[in-house]
């Protein structure tokens, strides 16, 4: 998105292609920090974990890290020993070629599920990717992640006001069984899957010389509300991971604040990217629910709204159909007034009071449902609980990418 | 499905045209009783209930019933006071035409939310609507309340094993929006929305005499494994109703087990059916989940597996994704053990203890896709717990229905 991001002082990127994909594109990508970061990770709750997700969550603990290791084209999920072996031998061969020790390096990994990685192809181009490393080839790195991506996705930001003040960089990759649950995969923490969610990849990079424990406080405030709030088909990836890595090459000093505010819009521009990137999807819709009782039960009625294949059928058709609107938040396992409703599509409100304000409405609603983004707002009482769900509309594009992904 | 149904003594039925729809095709439709008969109903557990499901539930809580009207093209759903007035007007003159009181009606419709129902058509044509009932009606009852569906669904049953003991005759239509969730409406039972379900509409009439608190428990074992295990799209209508009607107009005796086991076949035929011809669906995928620590646990993972947009495309691909069978188990907030997981479409194997079992064996699962039905069973441990769910495959025919459902 952005040509010209700002760049984090103290790290360096590569990617190259080492055979993993059928179509010969680039498809192993690196980042190296030219000391050791300290890094903060957010994992998928999904039951089921890749390898990589399982390796990369017992590294990141120890909150000191030197490199990301990412390939596309394949998850190596679901590949039992084999698989862990995979993703221990490609992080210890680049981490050999870069001179630290091999649980120094995170790996991650996108692609089909249950295939074994090769892992001899990455081990091959590991001092490759080393010697190409280059604090510009940022670009490459966020090209060589993509999938089913039609677009790489990238945003930075400064944080705080200082003009010399560190920047924090931040790239992720979508676009299919997207609906991203994350958190610590941590002994003590919740590990347990919550809600469904792609795989979503996101790596944030900084400059900024803060505490693992400050990092990872703005990473999951800034994570719950961005890729957490984001859904293009329901399903949890086995592979969702988020990484935020400190380089702290720049001494200015930063606030928490500061530093949660900068993750967050990063985080949130590329949420809303990688809905409207949604496998076939021509718009992003952002789901607004507000007036329920808390803050939860909004969310709960967002998140279904957000992931009704009617709701999304509709907004394809750009059928402005506030009954499925409202039949979805009906069943949504929360309590609301639903002849207090009221809905509107960008400005137009077409439900008052839990009935339709007319076919006019409608039909000017339903111009709305033609731009590129839109808000759809349910507002379904006067309580303070409010949220929000990126989501896109859902149609022929989406079945053509997934009903022939593996052939 | 039957040419030839059994029909229990004790009703007639009859189908007109009102012009509720604007295709002209038959779209009223009544069901009488001879006399008042034991009735138990169970409606949208959705927060969101059209008026018809309110004014039914009402009356339905009295335990007798003469008649059941059900109209197409228009749900009377989210109208408000209006929407109630038109459902206890129409249901009022076809009281009028029968001679009996106006709670003696069940009123139940589908179709479009957020119309007010031209009640007045419906009106007009009640005096015929009554002068056409015929016990031999019955396919055309069941022709009028279709939708999108692509075939009439009847089914019936010998209740025991008496040659000339009563019957059970059961008429539904699906066939978008069809994740119901069905309960009783009835003060001090359960009402809020569990899990998410399309407007289906059953009926189910016997001539058994049966008292209405058997009828009810029977109705609702037999639901709870049929409608209430069957998904098209998870969108739960506003509008779910499952009507049961005994006229004890054969008086040899049945036990509550008989009828049980009658109901329960018939709307697991009705159920399959319905999954089957989901909007746009080409296949019925029958979700078997075992080996959890419970039913409950095994019913949560064939839900959230049933309704997993990308199982589903895959389903439509006739791709063996066993990938995106166990992501989507992953994710439904059950503890199992992946390593342990097996999966097999029909009777081909794809998955041992997590691992794949290979390609040749995904080619063959792949042949068994290309069937109208089969089974999907993913055997996730060894505990007692089993559940299966009936879905169907999403492709371009679902996007077709709903992008353009209303124009």
């Amino acid at each position: 998105m952005s040509s010209q991001p700002l760049l984090p002082l103290g790290f360096r990127y590569s990617a190259i292609s080492a055979g993993i994909r059928k179509d010969g594109r680039i498809d192993v990508a690196l980042i190296a920090a030219e000391r050791p970061a300290t890094v903060a990770a957010l994992f998928t709750r999904n039951l089921v974990r890749a390898a990589p997700v399982l390796v990369a969550a017992e590294r990141a603990a120890r909150g000191l890290a030197s490199a990301v290791l990412v390939n596309s084209g394949n998850a190596n999920a679901c590949t039992g020993e084999p698989g862990l072996a995979a993703a221990r031998d490609t992080s210890a061969a680049v981490a050999r070629a870069l001179g630290v020790a091999p649980e120094q390096v995170l790996p991650a990994s996108t692609g089909v599920i249950g295939a074994l990685l090769p892992a001899a192809k990455i081990c091959d181009k590991a001092e490759a990717l080393v010697a190409a490393l280059s604090p510009a080839a940022h670009e490459d790195f966020a090209q060589a992640i993509c999938t089913t991506d039609r677009w790489k996705k990238v945003a930075s930001r400064r944080i705080g006001d200082a003009a010399t003040g560190p920047v924090v960089l931040a790239m992720a990759k979508g676009a299919g069984m997207i609906h991203p649950d994350l958190g610590l995969l941590r002994p003590g923490t919740e590990q347990v899957a919550g809600v469904p969610h792609a795989t979503m990849l996101a790596f944030l990079l900084t400059d900024a010389q803060v505490s693992r424990e400050t990092l990872e406080r703005a990473l999951i405030a800034a994570t719950n509300v961005t890729f957490n709030a984001c859904s293009v088909d329901g399903d949890t990836s086995t592979n969702d991971t988020v990484i935020a890595m400190a380089s702290g090459a720049n001494s200015t000093a930063v606030t928490e604040a500061a530093l949660t505010v900068a993750l967050t819009e990063v985080c949130d521009e590329l949420a809303r990217s990688m809905a409207r990137d949604g496998e076939g999807a021509e718009h992003l819709a952002v789901i607004e629910v507000r007036g329920l009782a808390d803050d939860a039960a909004a969310r709960q009625i967002a998140k279904t709204v957000a992931t009704s294949s009617l709701v999304k059928t509709a907004l394809f058709g750009q059928d402005a159909n506030w009954g499925r609107l409202l039949a979805a938040a009906g069943r949504a396992g929360v309590a609301f007034d639903p002849s207090r409703a009221r809905i509107s599509i960008g400005n137009e409100r077409i439900v008052h009071d839990g009935l339709a304000v007319g076919a006019e409405a409608e039909a000017r609603a339903a111009k709305v449902l033609a731009a590129d983004s839109y808000v759809v707002r349910l507002e379904l009482g006067d309580g303070p609980g409010v949220a929000h769900y990126y989501t896109c509309d859902f149609g022929h594009g989406y079945v053509d990418v997934n009903a022939g992904y593996r052939s």
